[in-house]
């Protein structure tokens, strides 16, 4: 399996760009139907009351706990769990995190258990020249054995602080964009000083996308290495196709371990490690760091999502995979080619078809509907915030059919099809545009460096497939056809009356730009050699750069009335709810309570629980075909291993990117799992928090040391684990 | 498991009762939204085009195909396959019909193979006083042990003949009611004239709903015995949660032997059998006798069914299936007592569910429009054709909307809430004015001996649960206030200004129908004693009655307006494509082909085979929880069996119930399967055939012997079937 494969499925849990998408008032977009319309009275008045649970919960915001506020009264009440304190404090300093992930302390000597997927980076580069560890997996035989892993290290959450008061005294200006520059100012006076007083990274944390601002205080570790990793086979086993679903027989592990001073770490903090720990239908928790979740999106936020966001998003990935479909089809060569974007595009589409499918659902539509109901009828309630907030949710909708009312437009004017060579040409006309401008004029990303990072790019010299460049340009002038009106301005200046096959066939066959250069030449002659090129992709990305331009900076204008007022609305969701309700993710750490339990599936109910059985029958139902294959030894360990043994587990709790590698423990505060996906009906939890199927999935620390001692042979690190364990 | 529990199951491939409620004009309806609209020309515009593949197959229709009609064309243009006479012969010969079910010759020495649910009732005729077999199985240790089934015979189809010509001049006569009369007659001629001369079970099989008669003659043998048959909790392993899914671990099969003379038969054709006979993507074909199927019904009917008749049965089963977890919520002994009446209304939802899937997915129904305007075209294409044929698609489209526009009516003056005690009240009711009127006045139940059957009716003494009753009552009111509009006289005579809840414990606390004195007192009395009654529920039946039986012989003269005209469309159809479409399913022999082919699930893909790794699996991962509990020699022969070996399997094959306990062979014509139940994917092809998803699901023959060898002793079995299998 190769790298880009495997990156692939960091979609599920390592936080990433996707989760960032979702919040963005991205152009990228095509209507599919009308936009940000108001909630009918209609569905308003069908929609379900507000439900309030123990301790103040409101279930569609989920359980993503900060543990300076941690729902007490809602545990006690749900569950009847009271945890002490020494009980929440040893949880949070036995959590760390790593780059993109999460992790646990899991013995006293600094044995660190997270993510196999997570951990890749580690596992390829100390990766002997002749050995793959991905594919042969790696056990270290002695601690002295144990490999550093120069590029991950481990942060633990030492202290919090609420510095709301601190930043809100601070912004004082009353123009909005002068007291964004204050507060940046004042968060980064407060990390600093933070840094020089105690030696340790410090972060200041906005909660309600700025309701409250928190000062998070880390221990960071640098000297982390490789332990134990077992095969790529066995840890992504099922691929892509079982990626994002359950049942599922997967052993995503990496064990780590942290050092200091060269000797493994002596850890005052770990969860003790229960292989048999909790039963169907028993409290559990997830503890790491959920990297981003849109639950405090508004209505008009969520529809253009759903209404031109994602059908745009959708509508590309659907084109782009049938393109590559047919190049794979026609040679054995082209299959291997082109086999690894495939699979990337079709798990793009897996995810947000899964978020869109909460915002198509009506049941879902109609609860975000109810609550928002009741939250504005609690601004409205009180002059004073009604004052202050009132028309936040009113501004963001105005915006929002704004950007929708030209999003079509602009989403063909920036080419997004994925042409190099007509990247290279856009590249050069907006740098020779840009370049004459101020600074503060500019699109964002010409400001400062980033004109000099854009003009290092048009040096670079991918391998153009001329071929696949004509099909992504004539599918996109295709869309473009369908979508946009006839005398539309681009199709004009695309197409000139051509057919999108026509003219994409002309573009590629009549550009220099896959000369190195040619582009040189233009890029070095500046705003005069544009002008004065023949250059047909030259010519048509000169044409549409001053619209492109015009509407990139209008949807600037309007993304930043959105975030003004999408701040208010973070702000006033504190000051109507308070802390009973958990902030969205932050890649901060979070406790979520969850419980363990099946689902409905395919007509029948999918088990809590799977079993090495299960692992072994994929294997055979599949005829031993990848991604279904078996490496050596595990075919070896076939008679020694438990068939019967748990491999991975469900629980309802709350979760989403950057939870990878959370440990999962029992109401004892030992660990009993380790998360590393959600399942495809968990991806709408993404902007409201559901159980009734969505469900994380999780490794059963009992298939860990069972792996460990029955096919890896290392009864040490089973043992180092078990007997911490046992301490008391 | 008890008896009533495993019924359910019956559902899935057995001909029942379910089967023909589709294909029938039931007034158990409600609307949901108008009725039998005609297609709009915008989605006529978008339907597809018909394709046609080889031999003129239409693939909507399935591959049902006849003995005397094989598709010697499609199956050469489609898999270059091209089978002999003699092929055909044996496979035919080698085919047996037992009640309900299908099955096979898998030995020469009389062995039938069929499921483990189509000889239920030999199996629990069997068992000694003290023992299930149900529950424990039987394996017979020699011949001499082998058990007489009397419930059970075989009939094996040793030839068909087309007597169309022959019906259709005896149908002299100018007005239907006389037509009908004639063709019955010549039809019973024909049989029984067969029968004294060939001493066969003779049969004229109608096909093309009146396009076609067949005369089959099959030889029937009486002695069967019982040979082998598993627990049930291994042939129904995952019960009704897994029932109609796929992944699957059923073992369902059951061994019986034909006798001669006392003697096991000596089988001159039989099935070879082959353990390993198939991989994936190869040509399979299953042979049997599925029930019955509905794709010549017309838009306007499947409208109905859409629109009406499944909305209308699925609230009833909603409305039930919540009283009965109510009842089941309040003590453990309810919990026994209702389990398994939830199981079996959720079985049914689920089956209707997956019925009106089809029809509420508009691909599928643009397919059946492009296949009725193709239909249609070549009709009106043809002046004598048009003449003869060309209304009939309008005439049941309008008798489809007169019986809708009063269906909601009639549905609940029928009183089908399910409450005895008003059933009984009815029954008298109606007994004393359909006493009164001449035979063929009477709605169709009370003609002839049925008046004296619902007599005897009314003697019975079921026990009576008042708390159900009162449920159900209030139920069956409530939906009708929903549905009928305010003042309907339903509502009046049965509320009266009171709420459901009210009027149903009103009726039942009042009335004596529970007593068998009071119900015999009111039958002698006659009409006079139901005229002076004033037991609320004969007074609430009396009143409804009369507007009840109006409603009842209205919907009686559309039903035979859409019959006389369905047996139109039937005989067009075989005008307009002759043999080249398989006729809908009769209970008859037919040949299916499909492939081996798992299919995309659960966002991931579904293995084409399962194995034992997988079985034990599940049963692992729920505990050992029933129905996922396996019995003490499966838990016993754990290390014995080959986990990897194959256990079921998917084909594209087209069935339905049936054809339970048919084999499915190889393009040798070696047995390699046995048929027990579709997917639920598989369900809306009642009504259209699709290969996407839908998949046929078998027993493998590896799996069966696998089982007889390592688990039941029986290597005798297995002996018997792979060494005939052997010989030429």
């Amino acid at each position: 399996m190769s790298a880009s494969f495997s990156k692939i499925r960091v979609f599920a849990l390592i936080l990433t760009a996707l989760s960032v998408a979702a919040l963005s008032v991205s152009a990228q977009v095509a209507p599919r139907k009308p936009v940000a319309k108001p909630v009918a009275p209609a569905a308003a008045a069908a929609a379900p009351k507000m439900a309030t649970g123990p301790g103040g919960w409101i279930k569609e915001f989920g359980t993503m706990w900060t543990f300076d506020a941690p729902p007490l009264a809602y545990w006690k009440g749900r569950y009847g769990f009271e945890p002490s304190q020494e009980w929440l404090d040893n949880v949070r300093l036995s959590s760390v995190r790593i780059p993109g992930c999460s992790a646990s302390f899991v013995s006293d000597q600094g044995l660190v258990m997270t993510n196999h997927h997570c951990a890749r980076a580690c596992i390829t580069a100390v990766s002997p020249p002749d050995t793959s560890y991905q594919d042969a997996g790696f056990v270290s035989a002695a601690v002295s054995d144990e490999k550093k892993c120069s590029m991950i290290y481990a942060d633990q959450l030492v202290s919090m602080e609420d510095v709301t008061a601190k930043i809100r005294a601070a912004e004082t200006a009353s123009v909005t964009a002068k007291q964004v520059e204050q507060r940046d100012k004042a968060i980064g006076d407060i990390q600093s000083s933070c840094q020089t007083e105690t030696h340790l990274v410090c972060e200041v944390v906005t909660f309600y996308q700025g309701g409250k601002y928190s000062l998070y205080r880390y221990k960071r570790y640098n000297d982390v290495r490789l332990v134990m990793a077992p095969e790529e086979t066995i840890s992504f086993f099922g691929g892509d196709p079982d990626n994002f679903t359950y049942p599922r027989y997967d052993i995503d592990v990496t064990l780590l371990r942290v050092y200091d001073d060269n000797q493994p770490m002596h850890a005052d903090h770990y969860l003790r490690w229960n292989s048999n720990g909790f039963k169907a239908g028993d409290l559990t928790f997830v503890v790491g760091n959920p990297g981003s979740t849109g639950r405090l999106l508004t209505m008009a936020q969520m529809e253009y999502l759903r209404d031109v966001q994602y059908p745009a998003t959708l509508a590309t990935y659907k084109a782009q995979i049938a393109i590559f479909k047919e190049l794979a089809a026609k040679s054995a060569a082209n299959k291997r080619q082109y086999e690894n974007t495939i699979f990337g595009l079709e798990n793009s589409q897996k995810a947000v078809l899964g978020y869109d499918a909460g915002l198509v659902n009506p049941a879902i539509m109609a609860r975000k509907a109810a609550f928002e109901k009741d939250f504005r009828s609690r601004i409205m309630a009180k002059p004073a915030l009604s004052a202050q907030y009132g028309r936040a949710w009113d501004n963001i909708a105005a915006a929002q059919t704004e950007v929708a009312s030209f999003a079509v437009q602009q989403q063909f004017q920036g080419f997004g099809g994925g042409s190099a060579l007509l990247n290279f040409a856009v590249g050069l006309v907006r740098i020779a545009a840009q370049a004459t401008l101020p600074d503060s004029l500019r699109l964002p990303q010409y400001r400062g460096a980033g004109l000099d990072r854009i003009k290092a790019q048009m040096g670079q010299n991918p391998s153009i497939d001329t071929e696949l460049e004509k099909l992504l340009l004539a599918a996109q002038f295709g869309m473009a056809q369908r979508a946009l009106p006839a005398g539309d301005p681009f199709l004009t200046a695309a197409l000139g009356g051509r057919s999108p096959e026509v003219a994409a066939e002309a573009l590629v066959n009549g550009t220099r730009m896959a000369s190195a250069s040619a582009r040189k030449a233009l890029l070095d002659g500046g705003a005069a050699a544009i002008a004065a090129s023949d250059d047909p992709m030259i010519v048509l990305a000169r044409t549409v750069n001053p619209m492109a331009t015009r509407h990139a900076m209008r949807a600037l204008r309007l993304n930043t009335t959105v975030s003004a007022n999408v701040a208010l609305v973070g702000q006033a969701i504190y000051a109507a709810y308070g802390a009973s309700l958990p902030p969205d993710a932050t890649f901060t750490l979070r406790i979520s309570d969850g419980v363990v339990q099946g689902f409905p599936y395919n007509g029948t109910i999918a088990p809590y629980k799977t079993s090495f059985y299960g692992m072994y029958a994929r294997n055979a139902e599949f005829d031993g075909q990848p991604p279904f294959n078996l490496p050596p030894r595990w075919q070896a360990a076939r008679s020694a291993v438990d068939m019967a043994a748990p491999l991975d587990f469900v629980t309802t709790a709350d979760i989403i990117g950057g939870n990878s590698g959370s440990p999962v423990i029992n109401r004892k505060g030992e660990v009993v799992g380790l998360i590393f996906d959600g399942n495809i009906e968990m991806l709408p939890n993404r902007f409201i928090y559901t159980d009734e199927v969505a469900r994380s999935v999780a490794v059963h620390t009992r298939a860990i040391v069972e792996a460990l001692r029955k096919v890896y042979g290392a009864a040490r690190l089973a043992d180092e684990v078990e007997s911490a364990g046992a301490k008391r």
